[in-house]
């Protein structure tokens, strides 16, 4: 199969949390969210199915009124780090926020990660949307979503400065002369910068496969353009396949203009499947988790992208209302779509509430209908690969038992993991030692 | 056996790094500090001995001058959550500095460490001693020695607060009526103090022991002070038994004068063990290891300790240099140490060196003369229990084939786990949640 065809695939594992009324499924263990049982064996399942990798999710702030899955999780690096030890092929992706960390806390741990997977360790860049995050940090204010994206700029220059502390063959470690390694072979960072100042080296040498892979998740211009000028990877969503075709088209545009290649970022689309063995089948299994979603829940978690507005004071029934630039400053791509939405199909509070909550209709049916889909819309050039949602609680062994083969008998998929990291799965190159040339220039 | 008796047992794991010569040994792995293989070999030999815990310590700084475990190694979250993914029973502690991090992420890491471990974790206290760490953290300068530990102590406040966010009956889970949680039962801690301003409710619950199990390393006045107001366990190293006991009656002490019980806090003693079948085999061990050590790493090594001076100016053959406060600032108590035993001893540079690298020669013999000391140690009121370091290769299996056996006999030790968190085995007592008397009072 050549490199082109081969999709992409990454499990969102988030407990109980796809939606707001998952937990309540009979299925799904209550507690999954802080469960390591869970988190191994939705791994495990993934990597059966030859997945690239296993995502997780990550917040800073909660209120009475967020998402079950929000208010009682794991830390993603420490789940991560946990389901290296229980997995061998599979990538272990996790968020951590540029806004609210330390750069020389996150290379480091990020890069000891790689180490524990060898190679396998990827780090979802975010900047934070919610307002509250900054109470929890000392600070008095949540920084602009432009300047967040500038200070997530820099920071990854920092972090991927520090990973470059040591060339590949510079730990000699000769027993016999007690020559551990070599001085020209270390490298200070020095950086100093709008946001950062941090000396280096760090304590911790490059992997296997060079770096952890970076993603972005934000789909706003400042997003894509972070995304285009550092990222390896976007995890993105859209409505409909015109919509991700268009943001597929302009990011990778951007990734050209940034003199990179295009398959130099890897585009991944979210979809939260849910399987049938016929299409009655799937529909009722939609409608059974939608009847788990209480519009109070709905209503709460639509406030989330909203700083936490109230939507209760508003008619459920009546026009969605106008906000004006609320939430611009937080999850401002989410906001923007969902303003969009309501609008042109002249939608009720009610109505967005719950859509925003379910997965969108179009990824539901068998296994044959989401494998066509999936297949279009890789032909199509909508997406390079798919992240999946566990909206019903089996959804990701329905996946991996229904969906995968019939890809597999496609030729569009791996029947066997080809490489032992994360980048090389995800066919991207493993980024050269930033100081690697002049030290060679420079070494007699 | 009575729970007074009951001796506790750490292993420090740490690669290739307990002297600066030990990877030289043929035995050891070149690669021991960044090998999952070889940490879980480690935590698993440990808990095949029964140990309470394995301990990972850190540092935010090198230099070329540092030791070569030093320079890449794993970062102990990571590493502690990959092992607690293949141990059952053992305790997992790391090294996390208050210095140079946020306690919202450091609270979060170590409550899902908790989480992931069901009840293993523990947070190895440090306020960073290396001055240069500042520049890794964009900060102009490293905080004062007594400024550091009232930071700690405030971190530690507010860590713990965050910790108790949740009572443990908070989480309802009703299927059936869609209720979560109980609202009154979640807790914002509002803190607001000198060093932080800290908001919460934390996003994680508390696990099966409560809270992570503190442990507090320095043994400096604040060092000791802060151990005796708000750790569970102390490490600390004493060069014989007198001054052991000297320590370990001065901080029971303290730990009264607290208000709260001596058995509130378990004093740990690091040794490096050498253990041979016969006293001689033990010896000659004892050498071989020495005779790896260059005088050149060693005086690299010393330098550490006094903010990376650079000994090499003096001659190795005369009497140790007089460097009046250097080092008072970072290391303080093993500075005041090494200057105390060097005038008393009337050592020269080159004997300074030799003997801060190598462990002292006390617990160096046959596997009787070893439990001895420890019953001994134990009896005589100068610790609780002990790390176990290995300065040799195999120390760690050997001490848990030859000297543990022994010590069961005598009726000292554990044959099996009695509990199954590490609050549990090291018989501390579950915190009670801050918030919650409150809370049942209010509660109608």
């Amino acid at each position: 199969m050549s490199k082109k065809k081969e999709i992409k695939f990454g499990a969102i594992i988030q407990g109980v949390g796809a939606h707001t009324g998952l937990w309540r499924h009979p299925d799904l263990p209550v507690d999954a969210s802080v469960s390591l049982d869970f988190y191994k064996r939705q791994a495990q399942v993934a990597e059966a199915g030859k997945f690239d990798l296993v995502f997780i999710a990550d917040g800073l702030y909660i209120t009475e009124q967020s998402l079950p899955h929000f208010l009682n999780r794991f830390e993603p690096i420490t789940i991560l780090s946990a389901l290296a030890a229980v997995t061998r092929h599979i990538g272990l992706v996790g968020t951590l926020s540029t806004s609210y960390s330390e750069p020389f806390n996150a290379a480091r741990q990020f890069a000891s990660l790689d180490h524990i997977s060898a190679g396998r360790a990827g780090w979802n860049v975010v900047t934070s949307p919610l307002e509250g995050s900054a109470r929890n940090f000392g600070k008095e204010a949540h920084p602009s979503h432009s300047e967040r994206y500038r200070m997530a700029e820099e920071y990854i220059e920092v972090v991927k400065g520090l990973w470059d502390s040591w060339e590949d063959d510079a730990f000699i470690r000769n027993k016999k002369t007690g020559l551990f390694f070599d001085k020209s072979k270390l490298h200070t960072l020095h950086h100093k910068g709008e946001f950062f100042n941090v000396q280096g080296p760090l304590n911790i040498a490059r992997s296997k496969q060079g770096q952890p892979v970076i993603f972005q998740a934000g789909s706003s211009e400042a997003g894509r353009d972070l995304a285009a000028k550092s990222a390896d990877a976007v995890l993105t969503e859209h409505e409909n396949i015109e919509q991700a075709k268009a943001f597929y088209r302009d990011v990778k545009k951007r990734v050209r203009a940034y003199g990179r290649s295009e398959d130099d970022l890897v585009i991944m689309h979210g979809i939260g499947v849910i399987i049938g063995r016929t299409e009655e089948e799937a529909k009722a299994k939609y409608d059974e988790i939608a009847s788990l979603v209480t519009i109070e829940s709905a209503i709460a978690h639509l406030g989330r992208f909203y700083e936490h507005h109230d939507f209760s004071q508003y008619p459920l029934d009546e026009q969605f209302p106008d906000l004006g630039d609320l939430g611009s400053n937080s999850f401002k791509s989410s906001t923007d779509r969902i303003k969009r939405i309501a609008l042109k199909e002249n939608l009720t509070l009610r109505q967005v509430a719950l859509r925003t909550v379910m997965p969108p209709g179009e990824f539901v049916g068998t296994p044959e209908h989401i494998a066509d889909l999936i297949q279009l819309w890789k032909e199509e050039g909508a997406a390079d690969g798919f992240f999946i949602q566990s909206v019903t609680p089996r959804a990701l062994e329905e996946f991996v038992e229904l969906v995968i083969p019939i890809l597999q008998e496609r030729g569009l998929y791996r029947t066997e993991y080809e490489e032992d990291t994360l980048r090389g799965n995800l066919r991207l190159p493993i980024p050269a030692n930033r100081f690697a040339a002049t030290a060679a220039e420079t070494r007699p």
